[in-house]
């Protein structure tokens, strides 16, 4: 398995499985001097963690995160930071019931594809690392992350903007910090999270699950961050999200609707305001100009799938025999994971947004000729 | 300027400015023995080269390839294919045009943030590197892709999905290839194809321009391509639309009609045929799952937005004065990218899959534990 | 701090520091299936492990591994491999030592480069991520990457080739691979071994260290690892050794001898033998020609210098005031670090050739034309 | 073929081959704004090309570079560097006389391993790919960053230290500066430089070919460039020596001497001077502490190992007929290459700190926490 590393200066490289004995993270390119403890990453996994609400998994895991490494007397020394969180769920019963249905591959899900990859020996106890519990590890070293942007006063703020068909109205920056974490399917918008949530529940008596949209702002990205042609920021903001599990889609500022717009609908107009700052009459372009960050909010939009788990039963195939099969209803599941991907999705957004201004900043020091003026 | 390679092993690194001396791709990851010659890499760039219909840009480019290195008495021989493309359209008055509104920011395109990021040095010629230019480049590189992928009968093929606001009707994969290239706009549903044409001509008499969706399957990617977590065929594939010009937004499979859908409508159903073979029922996920190819054809969609260049006045900043000033009509422009678009998203698939099939057959050898059975 | 991965396919990444809570390690690539457990790596830490032997460090530490992500019942998953090896002999009375030299720079240490690098955060506790106690995590990599190279028969073998000025004389394979660990110096002649030990113990009773030459050897290496160019197998073994704290030289075969010595002598002469396998009839070129291994043993040596600790006051400066001090004598130190340096540098080697192994592999099927014949 | 590209932001893509149409390069990461024009780069690759002396190959190669890409009006525009060079003795005699010899594996050379890892496809023409041809795109680049660096007052120097078995005596800076280029062997002591040609003749003469030891220093480079654990400066300097052709060997400061050396004899003991400058009494490591540079001059020697190609009979092997086979005589050749080595061993080394410096000041301005002092 390749593919376990994410970032080019600021990076995490991550281990772990659904039912292996922890989840292990380790980020490089972390800044010395950076005030941070479990105190500062606990908080956002307690965000992702399952077992707390009636819409998601009935797991239960404390997701207790342990600075291991690069960290002395509450400050980074700019040593990577290990991070270990144990996985603490995992009952004897369930992993036998597992094994009882290692040979089932659950659709929509990674079992048929590990299994031509890496054989009987992929890991069959809860999906092994193909299960969205590696996102927890994600989400800690998305804490660190937004804590080293918190210095350069750039903040990320992500929301549920549909699920179950219900979509939130248009909401302010200041909706959405103040909002979000008010409800638990992570909605700003009171009237739209409450219907959103009885959706959920009703496909959740009927066995199913749903999906939606997860909207991730970013604020404060100075312009300039992000290297064009292959690396444009809007291609590993991308890159990222897709490699969250459950993501089908991206998009960015006013995203495919553009497609239907013109040219002098869709086009930002930049200007001067009274600070000689520059600004744009509209944000179509969620803030990303030929890949790089123009200075104005980022603004994207990523598709969660329904979750494949469900409580129906399945026609499906059997690796081991060969032959079709029946994947009978599964009890142990999310029936949307919408909110839960809320702090995943900021988690990459801040990952990236890191890792671009780690490298712009290389270059600018480097090269000493950009900005504006003659 | 980092961001020049894009790949891991099959992996192409591109240089070049739209009125540069010329494009130059070395594309590093070629197999010994595959017949290549500038022969099958023209008819690629001549699908893709300006100035040859209504609803292109008016630009002059032979767009003549010369492949430098890499081949030897009609093969390759394993080392990195070198491709050079002169620039030769270049004529010192449309320079000098540029030279004149150097400083004006032109709205929704990269001079803004490129003067941010290199200063007054940054090419203001035509837009310099962040001109779509550089898609020759890929599309060439895409064209040794695909002749390499050929040799695993693997084909990649796009269209026009959606233009000027009118969606192409549902098409089978031999419509695709049948009737693709049978028009200017790269519909193959000709109804739909002459009404894009026609709006798109409307706009480009208004001044204005139009977006569109383009559509890219891959057939014959074998199951196993793609690696776990972060860098999951559907991510790096993300990544590689994303950073095409103009790009805002991808989707795979059903995309984000997936976040209205319910699992049990959404989840693709496995069965074996009779001939033993691995099939699905439906292709809802865009033929990967857990970020690694099912065996089922890959189908993605990007947002294209309406070409920034257009004939109306627009606000905007001078970057040089720091004052709001005015950006005149511009005559020189493509009134949609949409057609021009279809080979470059179909040469960053065919450059991804490459990628993804050389890293997994790899780690394939490598492991030897691969495969259903037990 | 960038730099904390090594490899490109088969790879690893590391975190942890001298005095910090434990080395994490995460290990990407390898393959499914191979039967790995604590009982493999153990033994390879403790060969590298201190406090054993009157000619290394007193520090004790049982360096304990822990597998927490990559094996289900015994076996690899083909998920990264991650491994934790916790900190124990972290005594107070040791770290608050450190805090008051913290502003001295240690002659030949990296404390004066660092602190320029991470300013005042910069982990002052036994050299913080300088120390060599990182490399208990590249070991516990290396006995990874060992046992996937053990399955293609591939072997690797180090030994002190040369110590306090003594020099081993010429060994042979079953030599090597009989007696390095009969000694504390692992020498495999017993009376070099002697000697060496004797000059060692001499060194430390003044208060001094010694240095030495450590040569590594594998055999198994089929012929075609190693990439053109710029990743030739020397170039990414040299990075790697030269990546080992207190090594400042690489050589290959006979390496600086080679300056010396003429065409005619210098060529490996190859030939088939009687079962039509290319074999040579000598071999200074160390098993690598054009970057590439031609299937002989890989024989390489590195040069370490004298432990940069010593029991000797030094004239050093202080950082924090800024002025010329001086540094005490520091009685916590390694003799020589050649005979631990042994299972280092093994683990390089190790970790190198299984990354261009699997890189080989993946090119070999992408291209499926090598190999001799017509 | 994997490997073409080097260095991770400051990075170099080449292709092309000994007898092919041309050689290519890409330079990425050059900052915006350095005044660079072919006559820049001419000079360096001037020192490389052969068939100027009766030491070096009688090949005639003009080795023109023509910029291709990345500047305009005499500045660099922080688009990467395209550069081109056109082969030019490509007489088809030569090649035809290559062609006989296709299957006979040169001793010393890679037709063996290439053939292994290509099969018949394996450029045969000169020895293709594996040629020191590819060098001169190296010293290209080199040039290039050269330039980025004189901005930075870093400058580079190498020379022959060793040729053909006389050594050239202790040369200050600017005794490198100021001989190194009025011989053809590159020694800035004309007597040992007399002695050096003559003995290279003489080998000549007697149909062998001679090898040496380079040595390259580098002034200016500040405090702080070199990435701790695995990407050591010293590791990615030996990765770039050891990636040139022929090179077998490297070592910093005194290399392979520390071995003899004690702690108390080898450690280099930093002092302010009068200008609060830190100072070393002694540069045994070669201007490198723990992998991170440390203010002082970088100093490093490579092994270039004579010669493979000889003008005297050879055993080896036909690789197309699996037989024992014998390789006559090879006229055009080079009786030494270590005055050739030079200017690419300057390029390598221009390229690591280039490479280092762009990520140690990318992270020092998003780090803020670096330097002395409290």
């Amino acid at each position: 398995m390749l593919g376990n590393t994410f970032g080019r200066a600021f990076r995490l490289t991550a281990c772990g499985e659904s039912y292996g004995e922890a989840l292990s993270a380790i980020v490089d390119g972390v800044p010395a001097g950076v005030a941070l403890s479990e105190a500062d990453i606990q908080p956002e996994l307690d965000r992702r963690r399952p077992g707390t609400t009636p819409i998601d998994s009935p797991r239960q895991e404390a997701d207790r995160v342990e600075v291991v490494a690069g960290v002395m007397e509450g400050f980074t020394t700019g040593a990577p930071v290990g991070l270990l969180i144990r996985n603490v769920d995992r009952h004897p019963v369930h992993v036998e019931q597992y094994r009882q249905k290692r040979d089932l591959a659950r659709p929509g899900h990674a079992e048929y594809t590990y299994r031509v990859k890496y054989g009987r020996y992929a890991d069959w106890r809860g999906a092994g690392r193909a299960s969205g519990r590696e996102t927890a590890a994600r989400v800690a070293a998305g804490a660190v992350a937004k804590k080293c942007l918190a210095r350069h006063d750039i903040r990320v703020a992500g929301f549920v903007r549909e699920c179950a068909g219900v979509e939130c109205p248009p909401v302010s920056w200041e909706q959405v910090l103040a909002g979000t974490e008010k409800n638990i399917i992570r909605c700003p918008d009171p009237a739209a999270a409450e219907l959103m949530i009885r959706k959920t529940l009703e496909a959740k008596d009927s066995g199913d699950t749903v999906g939606g949209v997860v909207e991730v702002r970013v604020r404060g990205v100075p312009a300039g961050v992000g290297e064009p042609v292959f690396d444009k920021l809007s291609a590993t903001l991308a890159h990222g999200m897709l490699s969250i599990p459950a993501c089908k889609g991206f998009e960015l500022g006013d995203g495919f609707r553009l497609a239907r717009m013109k040219g002098s609908e869709a086009n930002d107009l930049p200007y001067f305001d009274a600070q000689r700052t520059v600004r744009y009459r509209s944000n179509h372009g969620g803030g990303i100009d030929g890949g790089i960050s123009n200075g104005d909010e980022l603004v994207m939009r990523v598709c969660v799938k329904p979750t494949s788990t469900i409580s129906i039963d399945q026609e499906t195939i059997d690796m081991a025999r060969l032959a079709n099969a029946h994947l009978p209803s599964i009890t142990r599941r999310d029936p949307t994971i919408c909110a839960r991907f809320v702090p995943v999705a900021e988690a990459m957004a801040a990952l990236c947004v890191a890792d671009g201004l780690l490298l712009y900043w290389g270059y600018e020091r480097w090269c000493g000729a950009g900005g504006l003026g003659t």
